[in-house]
């Protein structure tokens, strides 16, 4: 199986021709898409959005993650295989830090075997459909790694504001904002519960020097409408919501801000 | 065949990670997009969607259902088979009421089997991925109903202007805008050629005070750039659209505002 | 394999339905989105995009391609196959016009045979579905062009400013802007490069009266952030960007506008 996901959006012919060339080489491929309508170059939210949704992927999913501002530039492409048996063709650029922080890192490869590629003089700008999708096509058909090319013994890590507790307040960054507005963390509910907060306590979230109270809640249901709450999101991480609003736009926050929980 | 209709967007990974969680109990289930892009928690013009893709999947598609603003509040999650053989896995919300309504209800059932779902205990907010797919999953590789859970005798029904005809005139609700700004109402045309208006006649729109001419024609290219027309939609029901232009701006109308039509 | 381009969005049902009829006939077809998000009634930008597409498809790909803005009009429906062996089925509204002109045509007959309709009574409004979805599941199992209809003689052919040399600059027409706002144009990169520029050169964009500089680059991180660049797009046209910017709004271009480049 391969997991695709880009920044391409799905306005332009990228994806299909990348999915017509996968086909071209493994035709029985099963390409799901994870999503395409990461806001360009945002390399952070996709290594966020990558890593939940590796969690409900079958080992040996093969994920190709082509979020690539610095395409035609110097930075390496490359193949992970982390902890989980799961395998990330990318550039390296930062796009898999969560899920190498999360699953730990078994192999790194740079991708160098020209007889992978679809053209042997690849495009400048489309490394996606010329090196990283056909690349991706012949794992999932059970290459070995070491046909990639020389092992790697560093890759690039994005800086994130680790999730921490700091006294009575538990610290970390918007990981997440999705289409209902809703404001997913990079904190781990179990830190934030781990503090002796119950459902039902009322917190206040802390954004800048604004101040906002929410209750700490099984589901969006559990408050009046247009209020604030916090609670597990689905991948287990700490959430902000509000029940059939936006809290992105209530809180001003964009991906990578920082935001503290305070008990 | 699985058809696959949400509010969730394409932008999240949500949508992607529903499939791998299908494909990883039904590794051949054939998953069709019918969209994901209903605007959030919009169950009313969800369930006009749901009905008009049902008509052109074959019997015995398992529909997999999810506009679910109650997620993780005391709303039922069922699974409903109608008399023409197809198959509705969705949360008991009104989002089957068009469905229900036309082919008639055979067999309700409330999914309890904990058995079936992708995590023993599911999460509070995605029971799209941990109780609805996986449930799809199931009976589209022929589950039998009773594995499901309990039988139920009812289900939560939206109230929708019925369409009728009121002298000279036809009244119904807005049913779908679509991406063209066309206006498709919930009116049999049947019913409104039924007041023995014809191809090429002139007919009135009325929308609270307001009043728009439109003529009766086959095809948008019938009337001049910029005019109103009325005509059969593609499935079967009367829908106003304007030649080259968007409809439902000029008649500033959303889904479930009521709508007449004058001979 | 069928490669599936309209413009019919994704927040309808359309697509789906389509989809649908196309695995009733051909359950087994393998059905790859282009794209379905060309801008309402944008046959020349579908004309461009189609062919770039067709590039990396596999010969023998059967086209499905459905931007009809004259649907339920005297326009023909008609099936064409290319001298790349090729085939495409669409209205003849000019939007296969650049896959013609690239390729040469082989064949082209018009849609007749009532027997490949999903009803022997189409709808009006809805042709994508009732016959150029359900007449390319055909082709796509084999079905021969003769069965198809009567052979025509001549299609509908866009008017687009033929890419040429005057002097010491290139002249041609915008083709696809991207969701990056990338301009790609319909000038052949090699062209361009005939006129004696190389990499590292400074050019002159021309659009209307307005002048800009730009460099001609292999990636787009060899310019300064904000700086057009000029450059070989992934299907061998000349392509003008800005270096992590939106080059489309700084020069105040839509498809089909004249460009020029200047040495």
């Amino acid at each position: 199986m391969i997991g695709f996901l880009t920044d391409w959006g799905l306005k332009s012919h990228y994806v299909g021709v990348a999915k017509a060339v996968i086909k071209r080489i493994n035709p029985t491929a099963e390409i799901i898409d994870i999503t395409h309508e990461i806001e360009p170059f945002n390399v952070r939210k996709a290594s966020h959005v990558l890593y939940r949704a590796t969690l409900d992927f079958p080992p040996s999913t093969v994920f190709l993650v082509v979020v690539d501002y610095g395409v035609g530039t110097s930075r390496k492409a490359i193949v992970m295989k982390t902890k989980n048996d799961q395998i990330f063709v990318a550039p390296d650029n930062g796009v898999l830090t969560v899920v190498a922080e999360e699953y730990g890192v078994s192999e790194i490869r740079e991708i160098e075997n020209r007889d992978l590629f679809y053209r042997k003089n690849p495009s400048f700008t489309f490394h996606g459909r010329d090196i990283f999708a056909p690349v991706a096509a012949h794992l999932d058909m059970g290459l070995p790694m070491e046909k990639i090319g020389e092992r790697l013994l560093s890759y690039e890590v994005l800086k994130m504001k680790k999730p921490h507790i700091d006294e009575n307040r538990v610290i970390g960054e918007v990981a997440i904002i999705d289409t209902f507005g809703n404001v997913s963390t990079n904190i781990p509910y179990e830190m934030f519960a781990g503090m002796g907060v119950d459902f039902d306590d009322i917190v206040k979230i802390k954004v800048g020097k604004k101040e906002f109270k929410a209750t700490v809640t099984k589901a969006f249901g559990d408050v009046e409408i247009g209020e604030f709450l916090v609670h597990p999101d689905s991948a287990g991480f700490l959430e902000i919501a509000v029940n059939l609003g936006n809290a992105s736009k209530l809180l001003s926050v964009k991906e990578g801000d920082e935001i503290a929980i305070c008990k």
